[in-house]
């Protein structure tokens, strides 16, 4: 009782340490990732893939509508966990910069360089007064210099770099699941594979491929794209994780 | 008891997350959208129908002067529900948009990119403070490169595109309707009648013509237009859905 | 005792919404409405006809300065009804409004338009902080194109067009007589009658003229014109609707 | 009790509505007015009259530094009740006002357009945060097109034209007596009486000539000029209101 | 009891009136001021005097840093009580307005108006947010056209004239004394010594030099002067007001 | 227990008033002045002595990093107890203050000029909203036209010119020493050792050379210096202040 | 119980001090830094050494992208402990001065100097309101005019120089450790081998080469540098630091 009023005393301000030097509203926003459907973001030899949940809560919905995954430049792209209108205003916020970039040095912005604007951008959010800090995640992934770079923001503004991660809910069975099957060597497809698997691990191992998404950026062509369906049910099929017809 | 003053901590600030990660603020204003009468879109094969709920409180009261359905640009309308003095403020956001548009590029908006800016708008009013959330929701139906397009905004600033929907009082019963009897390849007249037959599920089964608004976007004319009276009736005729005499 | 003590928490801030997505702020605001004695407006074949109960406090007081209905421009009548002070800054805004347009397009005002101005101008004052709503409604009538137009402004910044409305103290009983008694089809004359007879039927069936203020908008003419006490009177006398001697 | 810290809750906020539609801060902003000595005027056929209550709280204190009737024009003089330091800021706007109308117009300002740009920036301080209201009401009286005129502005921003009215402590019983004696057609001199003679009905009949001042604006000259206390005495002893010598 | 909570919810906020029309923090500022030590001011035939108690904390201090009469112009000196940091900040602006009307009209400033730009400027803390009351009294006296005045500014920013008065502790006890005393014909001389009697009236009967500071103005040759300790003790041993030797 | 209800009532807002006419935080911030280690300043004959107890909290810290003695201006010196952070701040206005008088005015400012910028600077700290008071006290030392001059600055901002005096920890009992043993026609080495023995006085009778730091300016030359060890050691010795072997 | 209540009164404020005196927001701001994995900096005769704790909290997390080392310009680097995201935002501030510095003077920035301009910025956050503190703590170590320098800074704003120290987690254990076996004359190896001694102190003695980064900056070279991990192995085997094979 006492420790819960005590919480509550420092949780409403959006920008005061509490007595233990945590930041409540910070951690709030990580909650409010977590009830967001998962996205995962593997690194391979030869790219980087990024799949997601992406369930649509009425067969009228377009599939296309839930966007969970986001072309931020022609050699990378973001996938985004936790709240979509907030996801928007960085996706926003990151399409801009790398055009700035592109225009200032003639030159496509680096992956770190991105991730590293939009950390500082979602930092100010959480120290200045006046404005609630951003409730997203988001995997941003692409090639520097031909290699392939994974990246994670948290509403903290910390910057993470990755072989392969989940975030949203599921986070931590999805991230087991990523530990033990990771192999660094694996080539572009195996590494949807690997995404789709971990995706199915905690969904009674099936996928049905109008409520996943997926692309990849290759490190050859430095190109981002999404994977069509018929692609994807290929993936699903070739991995066992399409749902059997008796379900 | 705790989890209700537990609740009222999170629910008064405008911009902070609740230790689950919601934003009340906004919830809240979905609230206000629930308040507002229904309005429906349907995308057919060949345009998008809007059709509203615009009851009105006395007999003396203008029908035209509730305004739930509006024309953004030429191929492109809008119905709302809920706070219709917040649905004006983004109606003439979306105009503005529109106009701005046409001049910059020379061409008509497209009906996603207008969606999107005005969820942007939307999102900044939950996480800066000073203001409070929008208490509408909107649907923006148009033509885009000659494709039906429908669309819709809610106030927490996400957009989402839908094959038909429903926002305001009633949401969930109508769209149980849409869901049974959408058919993706019927024409726009077909359109109009589910419209009217969704609305009047949750109304008895009956509508008057005077209770209700109809407008259409045409994909080969991608013109807005108003259903006059008249042409109203006699789609509520064909479909059986005016009050019987005795009542 | 708790849904009251629940309410208090919602109605203290200005622009938040309560959990049931209501704005307390602009509903108290209408009570201020109320507390003001009642404003008619009705609009005729001919013209549109505004009636106002403007007793007086003091035997001492002018009469005149109890000013309820302003002229907007040469073709626009407003009543109003509630927080006198920021009823002022609605007329003054409208008239500025009406200036505007004159100099920008070099001709009157629409009657439409101008309603809308001023309503998205009370809007704001609904969802950006640091200020309070306005108390104050206001009942718009004026000539566009030849045709006799009504409208009315409430707190929240929706504007509705009536055929014949009440605004301020006893708003429901007049409605109800309005209601019975109006015939469109009824010329200028005839709709100050009923102006008079409704405002007098939530007044023991009587009205002294110093006790009302009236004023026509002739569709003809598309002037606005106050009428002095002695046509008032006649129009009482026409109706009986001139206290009895023995009174 | 409850009723009690019901009010409580919205009389705190400054530019709030409570419950039942009031402006608490601009009500106790009143009753700051009510604290102040009376202040009375009178409009009489051939010009106004301005008496005020001017008690000194020490006989060291001047009695010229107890200013409660300013000239704010040549043709308009202003009496006020109330929080001194607030008249003295809206006196100086009043002058403001005038000296920009003489400079932008070349003629003198009216004294109903003088009143109202008055009021209108005190309602300005009761709508809009980070200030409180004005604690003051003012009696505006002048010339205006030859015709004597008398104005009051009460906290809320509301222009009132009177015959005869007091502000300030005592301001019901006087306003009895005012009405009871007042006369139209009465010339200034017999003015000058009705309203010592109306300060004098509260205060047991009797007036010392060092407790009050008085000042007129004649029609004729358009002229303001406050009574020397000769003048004043001459006039208390015509009506009989010197205290007498046993006292 | 409930008095008390009553008035905790009013003078909490800074700018708001209570209830019964108060602004408690004006009324706290005046409560700084007595906790000051006392200062005096009188208006004599031929100039003003400032006298001031300036009890210093230790020995080790330098008794010209307890500033509590200042010359703000040649010809007009202010003495101060309550809070000393506020003091100067008020000094600063008088002597600033007085440097600002020498520059632009090329005369010195009036007493009266300085006096009524310094409460002006006192006036914006106790109606503006964002800022607290300013706690301190002065006494501004000086010659204007030839004459003495003497003047008050309070913290709710409201100009008073005087004969002569006190501000400060004890103030109700010296101006007691100064009422009984007063003489408007005596010479600076007299003055002086009335104001060091009526402060040692409230100090045993007895003054040290080092205790308090004198300033006059003198009307002749329009100049602020400062006693020096001998004059001061000279003065002191005329009004036999030198503490004792057994003392 | 209802006195100190009472009392936090009024302590939390930073700009307002207690109902007795204080000020709580400018009251806390003495506190923080008190929780800092004892700074002396000693005025002589033929110079100014600072001298601080600087305590290092541990043997890998440098002494030079424990700034309590700062060089002003060629010619002044301040000492400082309390927030160190905030004493940085005010040093650095210290300094910017003497190069804009030497550009301005191209000679030194005067010891006066400077400790009254500081403390006009530290007022608005406590007067106008959105920051909190200095939490620091200030010895500003130095040489004025020949004159040795020595001040301090309060967390209120009202400066006090001193013979002796100490500020932080100890004030009293330092001070009581100096009262006892202060000779103003002692010589700068007098000094000195008086400035040792007083901080002794509160530390067992004995100081250690590396646990305190000394500086003088001398009133011939005009010049800041800060002494060494082995003369701060020498003074130790000639007072015998050093530590005794046997501890 | 109510010495609780009473702290929770003073430390929910951003920018005021408590009754002590104390500011609860910058104590809070340092458990933040405890919070954090340790840092350590030594100084040594020919260089400063710079170690953190990395430990990574997923195999699949990059060890590279948990930054706690950086490079501020080529003389400087700068550890950090406590909130990642701010210690970024002080870094980048950091490279900028330093940036300014170059272009302005044309030399590298003094490690002092930039120390300092770090701590103002921090001082800022502590004492305007409107954001909170930083929750990081850095070391900031370079070589100024050919002479190793090893500074701090704290939440509140203080720069403290070390020969050696921690912070972060176990600072206290640390910094006992380095006080035991800290020797001013070692060389940058005997340097590396005592901080990292000093971290493995904490750790059971013992440390994986991957969970440690370890930097340089040589006085000779004026360069800073990062040691590679066959580098800190070499290191660890010699001072016997490894895990053993058996853990």
């Amino acid at each position: 009782m006492q420790g819960q009023s005590q919480q509550q005393a420092y949780d409403r301000g959006i920008t005061i340490f509490s007595p233990d030097g945590r930041l409540y509203q910070v951690e709030y926003a990580r909650e409010a990732v977590k009830r967001g459907t998962a996205s995962i973001g593997v690194r391979t030899a030869d790219g980087v893939v990024l799949a997601v949940d992406k369930r649509i809560r009425s067969p009228l919905m377009e599939r296309t509508s839930v966007e969970k995954i986001h072309k931020a430049d022609d050699h990378i792209g973001i996938a985004s966990a936790g709240h979509v209108a907030d996801a928007r205003q960085l996706i926003d916020f990151a399409r801009r910069q790398s055009q700035v970039n592109q225009l200032r040095y003639g030159e496509p912005i680096g992956v770190e360089t991105l991730t590293k604007a939009v950390t500082d951008h979602i930092q100010q959010y959480t120290q200045v007064g006046g404005a609630r800090p951003f409730g997203v995640a988001l995997i941003i992934g692409g090639i520097e210099d031909g290699e392939p770079r994974l990246y994670e923001t948290d509403p903290s503004g910390t910057p993470y770099e990755w072989k392969a991660l989940a975030v949203g809910a599921d986070r931590g069975e999805i991230e087991d699941y990523l530990e033990e099957h990771y192999d660094e060597q694996m080539d572009l497809d195996a590494g949807v594979g690997l995404a789709l698997s971990a995706l199915a691990s905690v969904n009674d191992g099936h996928l049905s491929p109008e409520g996943i998404g997926v692309a990849t950026v290759d490190a050859e062509t430095e190109t981002f794209a999404s994977l069509d369906d018929a692609t994807v049910e290929e993936h699903l099929a070739e991995h066992e994780l399409l749902p059997s017809d008796e379900e």
